[in-house]
């Protein structure tokens, strides 16, 4: 429909998760209206990223050095693990500023379905971990999915005989949120959860 | 929050239009995620875009050439422009097949508030079409909008003088729609504008 040029950026962008085909078209003709620096600023940054940033090799984080920030933080608890599926829920923890350990992010969650195994994620790091840094508490925050549940089951199941504590996030109503909303399945949990005033 | 490159690309995203932190973020571990050459494919898509797209000489219209390519199709009708007010209006128009003339783009809209007068726009190119092209009839398709309204009685205006027939795109009832939902002002202006049957 629009010239080469215009008609290939627009469908690089539209294959971005998130953007569809109105989007796309709005986004090229921004950049188009941007100043040139602008525009070229963020073709740099895209490919910045892809050249400058890896994982962590210690917890699997992105970083742009050998290890992320929060492993090279010395005032950081190095006893205590916070498993996550993905390198940006990290993020999400540390909003909450109730975490001061270190993470392990698994790349993923257990799912038959989808054909991913034990093989496909990070547990023998995580392992290795639990017994080369004298972990104490590993803290699983998987997804509260089918797939979190059974991958936190997993973990509780292959490390508790190497004798770390294994908890999981609790699961409940959200704070400021209305019991009429909450459906039957985080209500039962809540009421499981349940604890004395 | 971030490291560096990751960070940095995640504020570029956030500086485009519809796009927030969350969309940013999760974006940016997106091109962290997919293969290196579809994130260097996107990034030199934007580089491309303002290396090699201007505005056509003749209508205004983005292009990678001197001349866009409806003005180059010589199958289009010579006599009749379409006035738009911006660049990509151009494929909405081009979309119904209704129409088979060629474009002008003026590059917005009169707006007294934002400051913007007839010297901003392109009506002396238009004008000097109107009379170069021998057009006979300027078909306004600026937004049904105030700043529309006024730029379209100011085409009129000042090219009708000319010989030239200033016709506008009807107002009335989207397609499809219902007449419980309309507005009084749509309304009103399909009732003005009702067509005998």
């Amino acid at each position: 429909m629009f010239e080469g040029p215009v008609q290939r950026l627009i469908d690089e962008l539209a294959r971005l998760p998130g953007i569809g085909r109105r989007s796309a078209q709005r986004l090229a003709f921004h950049l188009l209206a941007v100043d040139e620096a602008d525009a070229e600023r963020l073709a740099q940054s895209i490919i910045d990223l892809r050249r400058q940033v890896g994982t962590c090799r210690r917890c699997f984080n992105v970083t742009a050095n050998e290890e992320c920030s929060i492993c090279r933080d010395t005032r950081r608890d190095t006893r205590s693990l916070c498993v996550l599926e993905r390198a940006q829920d990290i993020v999400v923890v540390e909003r909450t500023q109730e975490f001061h350990g270190r993470y392990h992010v698994l790349g993923g969650a257990l799912s038959p379905i989808q054909g991913i195994g034990p093989g496909q994620l990070r547990f023998a790091e995580l392992k290795a971990r639990v017994v080369d840094e004298e972990i104490t508490e590993l803290i699983v925050a998987t997804n509260p999915s089918v797939e979190g549940d059974t991958t936190a089951l997993y973990i509780a199941r292959e490390l508790k005989p190497l004798g770390v504590k294994v908890t999981r996030l609790a699961m409940g109503l959200p704070v400021g949120g209305d019991l009429d909303y909450a459906d039957e399945l985080t209500l039962g949990r809540a009421l499981v959860g349940r604890s004395e005033m």
